[in-house]
């Protein structure tokens, strides 16, 4: 496995394989209620968050405090990096305060590949820009397979605005890597134009692809951008690509429903959907603190897990 | 006891002696230059933090460490909760994540109650609107109890704005519970109208009140509500309702005065006053993390205090 | 040594180097990859920040973790502080939450000074004003020790902004103490009026001092007061007090270049300068926890070093 973990195309198989592994051994391990292992003990973990985004930002936090790593937070609002410090001295003091792994977070699309190429640590790529959004990618492959088994074969529908959507991009690479066949279901202009060259299947209509689908993932609607967008209102938007009890019905007894939150309840998906048992929205959330540890684990080059459990 | 700190009526007169003679007991463990307790290692707090209050979160979050739990600060400020995402799907996440208990301040009254209809872990009230703010009532009652020793039968005198005040509305529950009687001093127009309800007195006259007083307890005063209130200015209010020398001088030599702080010295209390050898307010600083500490070790049921003292 | 580290003319020579020497033991430690040490476990530092000032305070931060200390930042931006709250209420505040040590950046000069007075534990200054900032100092002198040896005789050029940087008052100030020649070289509106009764040398031509500088300090220009200054462009800045590939040549081989952060690249240093072998400025910031390490491990009394790590 590399150092960093910057792209979902950065995995192989074999990779991905391991952290999903190390994930459900540590799940494992949190279900005879251990919930603190000292494995990375003495590390830190720097949460560089350039862009607000509490929640990812508390499940990385979350994931080194159980291994016992010393986290700080970086908000780089305010900061001498929003006056103009370059990200490289940024990642030059990162670096020199002795900072283990980097978890950023940037609105710009390959910051943390630059980042990568300064500091000896590891960095994660926590979102950057319309890009990536790996451990997302990941959490989302780890529910998958805890509710479906392994995913050779799966057919996963993400449904949506795709084309601002780093989740999306790095869940069609990560699936495609572990062999499940995905289809973007959204309106044309809320698809990339290079969709083309992505490994998957791209429809518009919902309807159709519900019934074969193992899985309907619903992206958040961006509300902010949808003026711009084809549809003139969200009603329309709702009533064209949103999941609703109706279309719930149209899915086989075992598909799953998944968002990777914060929902726009009653727009994207209705609130029963979103409550149902088929929703793995609730153990996603957990689910991301697990394969974040797991990365970090990896990426770390943690103690052993089974031999200094507290 | 409760599984959660909602409000200071959930606490039977057993459950506040309980918290009381636990928080006698961290006090004095704390006496003997023992600073951290492992009792709550591996337990994971989130301060959920809806308006900007560091002095309570500061001091819930000493509490915590100081019983090893690991500490998560979630600002609901710039998160995707002020972007709309509901509390319940952020008490949904928070619960995923494996908190085992959210200390939750907010704007709403009766937000920490339907937080906790949706977690499992515990909920503390850490404020909510002008309801309630059960742990400042009990770090009150804690205060008082180590200056005058038992309470029943003390008479407790609160003065200022009781309509918006949390303090004071958790303060009458609770030491009504206990056993002593309180009197409530405010303008007609800072009373809640249903307060022939509520199980104390209410007067008109500070001065008549003060010389059977054995607690005075000053609320602060919310600058910003006076304009529409009874006075015409603050100098006015302070003539009439604040506690300056003169008047501290009628109360009777064991009487003690109290301030949740932060104070308006000069308004509702004069400087002299709030460092005068009666002011409790710096003990009720200190207080509030040690009986912070005993509602958090109790709600989540920390190993045994006697054993395991590092 | 004092208590409390408010100002680089409260060291004696023995005390910095003391400090120094402890520096030096814990960076060795560190080399043998132990990260973290108990020395503080159960003690509580405050990072009271009134000023944002993120590589500050998380070095502060980074330093107490890694004795084991618990750390509790306190942005007083949106808290009662900034509602009007004394700084001598906010003090009693975190003496009565246990706060052995205090670590305050201000917005005024001399309020660490205050804070002192008012607390038990230890205040460590970490910028007031245009006054202070010792630590800052400590690490710049850890740095040149470290690269050049014993500092008596050797000859510091401090260049740029003195009139508002507290990081050359401070580094005159101590590095006079442990026998330095200091030179300061600035236009002569951004020099202080009360320049004549500072230890040190003082010149306006920065291309004469160089050749005899065993260490050239860039100070960080702050371009919003550079309207008011001498200079009326930073290209003309920069021609005349920047330092580029020229300046250095004029330098003798061992002779290094500093610069606290965050460096205006191209400004005030040329960027091939601040990347080039001479120049300490990751070192400075490494330096810089090591250095905070050595101030609370001796402030706060720490268990024995050797004796006691993991």
């Amino acid at each position: 496995m590399k150092r960093h973990l910057i792209s979902a195309a950065d995995l192989s198989r074999d990779d991905a394989l391991l952290i999903l592994d190390t994930a459900d051994e540590l799940a494992k391990i949190s279900e005879r209620s251990i919930k603190k292992l000292p494995t990375l003990r003495g590390r830190t973990v720097v949460n560089l968050f350039f862009e607000d985004s509490t929640r990812t930002r508390i499940s990385f936090e979350a994931a080194a405090k159980r291994l016992s790593a010393d986290v700080i937070n970086f908000s780089a609002k305010g900061s001498s990096v929003s006056k103009g410090e370059s990200l490289k001295d940024t990642a030059l003091t990162l670096e020199a305060m002795g900072a283990d792994a980097v978890v950023i977070r940037h609105g710009a699309s390959g910051a943390p590949h630059r980042l990568a190429g300064w500091v000896r640590g590891s960095v994660v790529n926590a979102g950057d820009g319309t890009h990536e959004h790996p451990t997302q990618a990941l959490l989302d492959a780890f529910t998958m397979r805890r509710r479906l088994g392994p995913l050779d074969g799966r057919k996963v529908t993400i449904v949506g605005d795709v084309l601002h959507s780093r989740v999306a991009r790095s869940n069609v690479l990560l699936l495609n890597t572990l062999g499940a066949e995905v289809t973007l279901v959204a309106p044309p202009t809320l698809l990339p134009v290079t969709v083309d060259s992505w490994p998957c299947e791209v429809s518009y209509d919902l309807d159709s692809v519900l019934p074969k689908s193992d899985v309907v993932m619903m992206l958040r609607v961006q509300r902010e951008r949808m003026n711009a967008a084809f549809f003139p209102t969200e009603r329309e938007y709702s009533r064209r690509y949103g999941l609703d009890r109706d279309r719930v019905a149209k899915m086989h007894d075992e598909a799953i429903v998944m968002h990777p939150g914060p929902m726009n309840r009653g727009m994207e998906i209705a609130a029963e959907v979103a409550d149902s048992p088929r929703s793995t929205i609730v153990e996603q959330v957990a689910n991301g603190v697990t394969t974040r540890m797991a990365v970090l684990y990896l990426l770390l080059g943690g103690a052993d897990l089974g031999g200094e459990i507290q």
